[in-house]
């Protein structure tokens, strides 16, 4: 049973390319990093003065935009010499490509191409990739386990994701997240030039928390509870909540290492904690709820349908202001600029 | 003044995707000399072993998929070695994308992309490309001449088109079509490799044989009349149809050959008249109906709103019917295979 989770696209209120300031900033802060690394650790063939760039999972922009400009302003950089670019904007087919079509910098300096498909296989041609790059993205899993959403299974999830109240159910997300990081990285290995470098930007969890503890996990936990009074409402079918799970995790800083390292396809070249001013979400409900809104929204419009998804989130917005306190006592995540250069 | 031109995209019944078939024959028809043309003339580098092939004006399928197909087992079977492909689906970034995406053939053995942008220019890196193909879509001109648009002035065009009444005016669409064919050619010859094939597919005139004796251009003065019939009703601005003019010029055939040969990029390998069953358009009001509305109602409906279009392809099916007696003995128009090798 494969999940999909598609950012809301289009321009509109509640698109992603709306919310995603928080998402952009990781990129904004580590930018000198990224350039530091692509200076000293790039080192892939440049003969045929072309350079291919990706973005896994790219979503609609504008961070997109900004993290592949930070990287081509930091190759031209390095090689100084008359280099053509082709960037590969890459997300699931469900993805408003049209809408990253119509937004594309009109000032690039690239080839721009969309590549339809999920980052959990092949996309690309094998050694044609110079640098490679995916925020935000390594934290889905790409199925959930049919347990899960089955009420009379021992395994039952009654949360619409892993927030870590069940030891049994964590132990199985991350025995998939395994899984797909392994998919995922193979893929990108065989997509990638000798030496040719992968990014990898984001959020997991500091050594030691739970998901239960950060922000995140309380938002996706105000989520599934007001998604559980619609359901009694009878506005949304319970039973269909009961199947809505979120195909995300969140590892910790070292099982993410860990899982990279026993990969064995990569070198990790850099593995930072990443701070700046935007690196936890504002005190703000309606900030939040809009932000949240944006990531998991489509999910929940797809399954439940739009009214009832806009009804679900008047009652995040509500549920979000009764709990800032708590959520003002809310453990810090960890945002990462991972470098990985192929071996 | 540039023009657009995007086909109906999506599945629905007015769509590019339903009312291709006339278009999708002539690759049909012209399979066989196309597996001659690269099994006997293409000769580029595969050492990679990766062969990129490229769709320019892709539209939304599913002919493209049919002519991909067909160019890449014809190198798949040249070469019988373990070589990967890359297609790239070109189209201007008004095209359809996310309906192109989600109808990708699920057994494609090919690494698809999209790539927005007008044909007339580069849309992908130099040197890279095997082989390209474009169907149906060197009958289009960039721009159209202002004062076509301008009643005031002594080359404004009454029709949506030229369609061969005014010399002077067919004279500017020629004019255009040189400079635009000129630089569509210089574009496709810097992406090709060297000795790359460049396979052009579509319809042109006949030497000595006006537009207006063809069906192609009895259906457009039928679509133009019926537009001007619904401006005199005030359904729609007779301002706003003065400034509508196709962006579409047929050349005669040796007026064709003669621009290839004088651009000098490229070697003709064949240039041949491809006849089939579906060669000309039956005589049928409601065919023919919906195949001109798949391709011009796209348009109509951007100038002038869905509801005008809707009207005016009311009455185009209309005065088709009534005109079928003049279109039976409309003279016969000339579909072409041109192979080009990069020179």
């Amino acid at each position: 049973m494969s999940s999909t989770f598609t950012m809301i696209g289009g321009e509109g209120p509640n698109s992603y390319r709306q919310h995603s300031k928080y998402q952009g900033a990781l990129v904004e802060a580590a930018k000198e990093k990224i350039n530091e690394a692509i200076s000293t650790k790039l080192n892939t063939d440049l003969t045929s003065k072309l350079a291919n760039i990706a973005d896994f999972g790219c979503s609609t922009g504008p961070n997109t935009f900004f993290a592949i400009q930070t990287i081509l302003d930091a190759v031209e950089n390095k090689y100084q010499q008359d280099i053509e670019f082709q960037v590969f904007f890459n997300d699931s087919s469900n993805n408003d490509f049209n809408s990253l079509f119509k937004t594309l910098p009109p000032t690039r300096k690239y080839f721009a191409t969309g590549v339809p498909g999920s980052f959990f296989g092949r996309v690309l041609p094998r050694n044609t990739l110079h640098v490679g790059v995916s925020s935000f993205s390594i934290h889905f899993v790409s199925m959930i386990p049919k347990e899960f959403k089955n009420r009379d299974s021992p395994l039952w999830n009654k949360d619409i994701y892993c927030t870590g109240f069940s030891k049994k159910i964590e132990k199985l997300y991350l025995d998939q997240y395994k899984i797909d990081m392994e998919i995922f990285l193979n893929a990108r290995a065989q997509e990638l030039m000798s030496s040719g470098l992968l990014l990898l930007l984001g959020g997991c969890l500091p050594n030691g928390v739970k998901m239960s503890e950060t922000v995140n996990g309380m938002m996706t936990d105000i989520i599934g509870s007001s998604l559980s009074e619609i359901a009694k409402k009878g506005i949304i079918d319970q039973k269909r909540l009961d199947t809505f799970k979120l195909p995300v995790y969140f590892a910790q800083v070292d099982v993410l290492k860990q899982i990279i390292e026993d990969n064995g396809c990569f070198t990790i070249e850099v593995f930072e904690k990443i701070s700046h001013a935007n690196g936890e979400y504002p005190l703000d409900h309606e900030y939040l709820t809009l932000s949240f809104k944006a990531t998991v929204g489509g999910s929940v419009a797809s399954q439940f349908g739009q009214d009832a998804m806009e009804k679900t989130y008047e009652l995040v917005k509500e549920k979000t202001q009764e709990m800032l306190p708590q959520i003002a006592k809310a453990k810090p995540g960890f945002q990462y600029l991972i470098v990985l250069r192929k071996n």
